[in-house]
């Protein structure tokens, strides 16, 4: 921190996004990404936006908006398209916490909320979750303040039954529920099927994992006409051209081809469930994951050696160090392939360990 | 805004991008765009990279950073890459303004400080321009707080002398001098070479106007490393992948064609030159533009009236309401036929209303 910088940020610790060592090449089971390309369309929009540089894009992202609207079925001023999730997140947690509202989620969760909430300096709750990883219910609905769900959770990758969520939702009508759905397509139920009970609760969701854009960063809320209002204000206000021609124009081709996304998910499902039962014949314990991910430790292996001795092999999987799960590792599903590479990597530290 | 909303906000009023009207196709002289389409090697680059947008792009930029470092002659850890150069502007409004720190800038600047000190809830300072339209340097100096700069100015286009910025850094040592050189390449100095000698000083910039790349978002700032330092705890704690990878492959495109940026540039400025002799001989009044674009009144013309009588004529050039500068318009230097065309457009409302 250099000499000028405002002392308000004296104890911020950013974010640490998942590593991408340069010094070889991995199987890279450590970000979440999807294992397919972009689909076709998507990279020939792209590719054609691309000859349209010099001009600014739409502010209002006008086609992108009305086709996300399109494709869960709400209106047009209910969605509000962000430079990934990430941002989406942050401007919920501007408009939506400050010195009397604080930030609750879960202890265990995804890592940026606490960020977010050192950044917009609110402050936070976390919830313990219980010793099975579930999000504690009854607790959650005693707290005062903004609640941000990560659903399916990360990186448990457990989902919350939908009618938890509505009671989360009922605990306190004068309070937001952000319910970030970035893994919802890999078998959860998403929460925007109640958007028209609740005005009180915003969905966010992405486009990174399902739909193989991560490198593209588009990420959107969903929400009454009210909140999207209110988060198009601080939009407006931080970044009013935030999505830039490319990623837009890769968003719509992504929609236009649904059929490869929902394909894409489906193999994911089943390499997670062939993957997770061959972890399962080699004595792994995992939680049931409805993401593209698995989270999964052993008993007779430490969680960061595992992670450790993985890398060594050429494998990166993400290790967290919270004492509550650092005997698990988080493990992205990819290919049939990277899953073989994968287990028989896993079966060679078993057998040099045990 | 909903209820939900935190009170903290209940005064923001957003920055309100130039319009982009769909009715009817314009001759859009607006927004500052380049005429000139992105450069080839960054449409290829960009359309190779929309291939791989399943995986994340680099949260370090790494090959563009070291690109525009050795563009520039600084240090790799010198530089800073956003979602253009909003972004930047607004990580140091949060990192160098406070409650105690003001943001200082001109009355008549870029529209978006004001916003930013708003959004970040800091106080600030506007020092009026002096009659001639110059900032009022001496009284700047005697200002406490962080210092917003626009250089060249918008919307006058005036630029700043070196002499005169060196005058600001060295006012207060202590204090962060931000240099925003959006339209520096269209004949102005660039406040770069001075970095060896204030390490108060962040010089930002932006691929949007010469780099015709207002589409991609991409823009960055300049400092000692140890304000870059400050700026990435920022930028790592509010989007780490916050620059996708098409727009760093078509940045790093651009800056191997600099030739091709350098051409379009001394095109422009031309064009710049030869309109505004031709206006002149118009009898409109200009500002000595440094910028891309021309800030022009003419005696027996209402400003907001010529903007509006052009809007009809299919022309859009951008009017500003604030009493000194309302009897101006901003028109962007595009092509020599946009020139003519507007040209055209003037000498016919003249003839209308003289």
């Amino acid at each position: 921190m250099s000499r000028f910088m405002s002392e308000k940020f004296a104890s911020l610790t950013p974010y640490t996004p998942g590593e991408q060592p340069k010094n070889m090449q991995y199987v890279k089971l450590n970000t979440n990404e999807s294992p397919f390309p972009p689909s076709q369309t998507a990279q020939t929009l792209a590719s054609a936006a691309a000859k349209e540089l010099q001009l600014y894009p739409d502010p209002e992202c006008r086609t992108l908006t009305q086709a996300v609207a399109d494709t869960l079925g709400v209106d047009f001023s209910q969605v509000l398209l962000t430079n990934g999730s990430d941002e989406i997140l942050n401007f919920a947690f501007m408009a939506y916490c400050d010195e009397n509202t604080p930030a609750v989620f879960p202890n265990i969760t995804y890592g940026f909320y606490s960020v977010f909430a050192e950044l917009n300096r609110v402050p936070f709750v976390e919830v313990p979750l219980k010793p099975d990883f579930t999000v504690d219910v009854d607790t959650l609905c005693k707290t005062h303040g903004t609640v941000f769900l990560a659903n399916p959770n990360a990186p448990t990758g457990i989902e919350l039954a939908q009618s938890e969520i509505c009671r989360i939702l009922e605990s306190d009508p004068n309070r937001i529920v952000v319910v970030d759905e970035a893994y919802v397509d890999f078998g959860a139920q998403s929460a925007v099927a109640l958007l028209e009970r609740y005005p009180n609760l915003l969905v966010t969701q992405t486009f990174s994992k399902s739909r193989s854009m991560a490198g593209a960063r588009l990420g959107f809320g969903v929400g009454s006409a009210d909140l999207i209002c209110d988060l198009n204000t601080i939009k407006y206000s931080t970044n009013p051209y935030n999505i830039n021609r490319m990623t837009m124009a890769a968003g719509l081709g992504t929609l236009q081809d649904a059929e490869y996304t929902a394909q894409n998910c489906r193999t994911v499902m089943e390499t997670r469930a062939e993957t997770m039962a061959q972890l399962a014949a080699l004595g792994f314990e995992m939680t049931e994951s409805k993401a593209n991910f698995i989270f999964a430790r052993h008993p007779k292996l430490d969680g960061e050696r595992t992670y450790l001795a993985l890398k060594e092999k050429g494998i990166l999987v993400r290790h967290f160090t919270k004492p509550e799960i650092s005997a698990y590792n988080r493990i992205t599903v990819g290919t049939r392939e990277q899953m073989d590479l994968l287990l028989a990597a896993l079966a060679q530290i078993l057998e040099e360990t045990v």
